[in-house]
This record gives structure tokens, C-alpha cells and sequence, in this order.
């Protein structure tokens, strides 16, 4: 069993009997092209109108941009009206106001972040930082969340390549256990706890995916589940959208090998992405650092986990590493 | 959105679109009778020798008994050794030392707990409450966790009826969470979170489900899921183990009436059941309250929840009520 240093949290690491990549049951992500995909050229009508784009041509919802971002056709939360925070009895309930948007990433209905060119994610993220840094000029908005579903085993409804942005009234409970459990550690050791596992798991390697002179990936001491991957910058940063343009660069480059190494190994998995970030009324914090994580769709979460927040992981993270850095790219 | 007033987490409840029970993709379970099934009458040899048996006839490890409690085959923890806590640079660790049980809840294959006569559903409530008062009495054992996975959507790899329980050497960081929070409302108001709980809801009438002299099935003020359900005790109560006979016998009644009403309601669905009790070493607790949730397999949480522990439920909770309280049963 091992402990999650951030949020304290105890996972079964499985020895002996681990699972290897071609023991977990796949399910190759491949592509049923519908008719009439609302993210490609020409279909620009059927989504909400634009709120920002990078175009090599056309007018405002016309072909020839590059990104493309629209409000979410169905919010999970609406961008109009008050918060209205009020008492229910002993409970209490605010209104959903929020913005939740869609970042198409790109034209080809078919591309893929392990096919797509460099320069092509490297927009994407310009894109999310960009809308990020728009989203927070409203202060009602405490938090962002930036993910990624790909595949339908992830939850992903539309296959044409996107991410989601969703901007909340409140800090997720999830994310205020991780920025509170790194602070218990800043103020501990005055250390930003994540880079002391940046220097522990360059030093040790046994983790390690991949270094830059920017990034680390590894698969994290204490993972929930088989072959979850951490990206962390190796420079202190608590908040994404204060990335400086080679970082991005750099992060584009990163995330294509990475999921490249991914879809190797594992063929073609679902996976979720997501951005773990400081909320984003927060000024830098000396204890917080972002990070971009990676879990492929490989088990599913029983009874036993939802209800305990207590994981039993059959892979260890060694092993997974072991594959991933073996994982030759042409 | 509406704040779970024992978490404080904060969930998004649908309101104008919500999800009626036949807007779900439905999966009803069936059985497909395997050839040997480990739990049924004559194959007792192919499971670990029991641990408690309730009979009418036959000696251990033969026919003739009512509920069956085995060690898992294949046991997440195991059972002998020393916790051997220790560091591992920043990181800690220790042996996953713990118990994984089995209780086979009847020899029936094809039983189901809407089906099941109350009288066997109370002896396998009773055998929840043996073996927890057993294991508890090894003082490396801290929780425990109850649960029963029914169908394959819900991670049940064995048809035959049957229930789990797993010792774990550590507090869950979710149970953690649970009681932390019920204690600081007990700080402030000097009475049980859950006892206001049952107050109000049983005033208020509309999220209820059924209500007896010792329960109350309700549909939370903030659920995670669509139709997830609590059993709550309306005595005072932390810990499960604990609970006298007669409140054992009506919540088998509770079990069988609330499945019944599920199963009506939602086709047979998938579902997972959790015992939330007390950490086991603790002392009654004035501020923690015991309690069974149900939730059926209806919605697949993507990145978006896994990554924020935030969730969007496209069922209002007193939508959900009306319909399991409309659900005649013969």
C-alpha cells in the first residue's frame, strides 16, 4: 500500500500477479465518421456561434480556422443570472452559473494528439490559455476545469478531436484536498511538495517516462489506477494560464509523445485528460504547482472504490513506466 | 447546484431537461448460469475453506447451509504480516495487510435481493455484523468496508448473490472525509448531522421513499448519482455493527422493499450497495450516524468527475422520490 504525498490517500499496489498492458481487455478507439459531425468544415451553423478562433481564412462561423472554440450546445451551466446563494432548511443551494465551452482542436475529423502536428496542440493550448485567462476576468468563476474524454469508454459523445472547459462558482472538494494538502507540506518543509517529486523522480528513474529540460512525465508513486500518467513542469508554476510560450511549445511536444507511447502500448485506449490547476482567483502560490495528468479507460471503478475513495491499482507504477519508456517512436 | 451538507461538496442537479427513468440506457442484469459456479451447493471445495456458515444440515465445507462466508480467492489484502510502515524517500508505504471476505448470501444462483425472502436477507445482515465484530477485535484492521456489486455494469465478476468485505488497515479518505465533516457540524450545533438529516426529511415528505418505524429511504439533497438512495437509521447509531436485532430485521424488510422499488422502476439495473459505518476502533460516536447506499448503474462518470470529484446529475432527487414512492409492489 502506498500513500499519495498530496492528499494523503492510501492505494493497493499490486505485487506478484501484476497486470501486464495485454491483460487488461482493450478496446481499440476507432472512428464511425457520421454524416454530419457539427465540428467539421462547413457544419459551423450547428454549433453556437464562435467564441474564438485561429483562421487561416473565412469570416466569423465560416470554414478556414485552425481552432475553433463554441459554448457547450447542452451547459452543464449557464453563463446568465446571479448566484442567488440561499438556505434549503438545513441545506444550502446556489444557482449553476457557469460557462462550459468546447475547444475543437481541429478541422481533421479523423486526427488524433498522437498524429496531430506539434504546432497544432501547441494551439490548442494557446487556446485553452487564451480562454482561461478571459473566463477568470469574472470573479463569480473560483475554478476551471480543463479536460479531455477520448474515446466513448472515457464519456466522450462526439469523436471529432476536442477538449471541454468548464468554469465553476465553487473550488471542487477534490481540488481544494490537493491545494490544502499541499500546503500542510509547505508549511512543513518550505518546499512546493511537487517539486520535490520532480527532483525525487528525475534522481530515481524508476517512474520516469520521459525528461525535458522543461517536463517530467512520470507515472505518479501512488496512482488510483493502471498506467496513469503525470506531466509536471519542472519550473514552479501553480497556475497553467501563466504558462510562458516555450513552456507550451515544449508541453505540445510532450503530449503528443506521451499519448503516442500510450496508444503503443496500450492500442489505442480511451483516455481522459486533464489539467490540475490553482483556482483561479488565487494569486501564485508558492505551494501549488499545475500539471497535466493522463488516465487511460483500462478498469472500471466498483462498488467498492466510488464509495471509499480507496483504489486497488493491479499495475505497479514501475512496471508501467518500464513499458512506456521502452514504447520505441518511429 | 446544491451543497452535500456532510462533505460540503457541491453538486450540479439538472433542473428543466431532467432525466426520466426511460431516457437512461437501460441494461437489465440477467443470469447466464455458468456450468460450475464456486458458491453453489457441491462446489464448496472450489472456494478457500469457510470462515462462518449458517446451516441446516451438512458439516464446513458441505451442502446445507443458508449464508457462507469465505476468504476471497483472490484477496486484494492479505492477512498475515506486519504493517511494516515505512518511508521510501518522501514517499511512504506499508504491506497491504487486511482481510477480503465472501458472503455468499444464499445457495440459490438465481436469487436476487428483491427476491429473497426477508427472513435470508436478515442472516446475511447478520453475518455483515458477525464478522465485523470478529475482525475488529485485530487492532491493525481500522475500517471496514461492506459492499455488494450487483451485475457486470457494476463490477460484479460472479453472478451468484453475494457480498464483500475488506478490513483495510487504514481510514478511506472519503470515510475521513464523511466523519470530519459530520463532527464539525456537531461542533456547531451540538446534534448529529444525520438525526437533522432524518428530521427534515421526514418533515418535508419530498424526497422521501418509504419511512418505517426504524428507517428512513430517501433520495439526498445533493446526490452524485441519478436514483441513488439511503437507508438511514432513525436511531442514533455509528457504528453498523452495532445495530440490535430488531432494527436488523426491519432493515432487511427496508433492503428487499427498496430494491423491489429499484428494480420496478429501472428495469433491473446494475447497482452498487455500501455499508457506511464508523472507523471500527473507534468508540460510539455522537456525531457519526451509520447508513446503507444504493446506487444503481445508470450514468458513467468521465474526466470531468473523476478529475474534480464535482458531478452533474441529470435527475432531481425529488423526481427520482416520486417515482420509486409511486412504484407499487404487489
Amino acid at each position: 500500500m502506498r500513500k499519495d504525498p498530496i492528499t494523503g490517500r492510501w492505494v493497493i499496489i499490486a505485487t506478484g500477479r501484476a497486470k501486464r498492458p495485454s491483460d487488461f481487455i482493450r478496446q481499440p478507439v476507432t472512428l464511425s465518421k457520421p454524416a454530419a459531425c457539427p465540428f467539421d468544415y462547413g457544419n459551423e451553423a450547428k454549433t453556437p456561434p464562435e467564441i474564438l478562433a485561429y483562421r487561416n481564412s473565412g469570416g466569423r462561423d465560416e470554414p478556414g480556422w485552425r481552432v475553433r472554440v463554441v459554448p457547450n450546445k447542452f451547459p452543464a451551466l449557464g453563463i446568465e443570472g446571479e448566484l442567488n446563494r440561499q438556505g434549503d432548511g438545513m441545506y444550502d443551494k446556489m444557482n449553476a452559473i457557469g460557462a462550459h465551452e468546447v475547444i475543437v482542436e481541429t478541422p481533421d475529423h479523423a486526427a488524433t494528439l498522437g498524429e496531430m502536428p506539434e504546432r497544432q496542440i501547441e494551439e490548442v493550448l494557446w487556446a485553452f490559455k487564451e480562454r482561461v485567462n478571459d473566463l477568470k476576468k469574472d470573479r463569480r468563476f473560483r475554478h476551471m476545469v480543463l479536460f479531455r474524454n477520448h474515446g466513448a469508454a472515457a464519456g466522450a459523445s462526439l469523436e471529432h478531436p476536442h477538449s471541454q472547459l468548464i468554469a465553476l462558482p465553487v473550488v471542487p472538494s477534490s481540488v481544494k484536498a490537493e491545494v490544502d494538502g499541499a500546503q500542510r507540506y509547505f508549511e512543513q518543509k518550505e518546499r512546493c511538495i511537487f517539486c520535490d517529486i520532480v527532483r525525487q523522480e528525475s534522481a530515481a528513474g524508476a517512474r520516469l517516462v520521459t525528461e525535458t529540460d522543461r517536463f517530467l512525465v512520470i507515472q505518479p508513486y501512488a496512482p488510483r489506477f493502471p498506467f496513469e500518467t503525470w506531466i509536471l513542469p519542472k519550473g514552479h508554476g501553480s497556475h497553467f494560464e501563466d504558462a510562458d510560450a516555450p513552456t507550451l511549445q515544449n508541453l505540445a511536444w510532450i503530449l503528443r509523445t506521451t499519448v503516442k507511447k500510450l496508444e503503443k502500448v496500450l492500442e489505442r485506449p480511451a483516455y481522459n485528460l486533464i489539467v490540475h490547476t490553482a483556482p483561479v482567483q488565487e494569486a501564485p502560490l508558492d505551494y501549488y504547482h499545475w500539471r497535466v495528468t493522463i488516465v487511460p479507460t483500462l478498469t472500471k471503478a466498483a462498488g467498492f472504490e466510488w464509495g471509499t475513495d480507496f483504489y486497488i491499482n493491479p499495475t505497479p507504477p514501475e512496471e508501467s513506466a518500464k513499458f512506456l519508456r521502452e514504447a520505441g517512436l518511429e
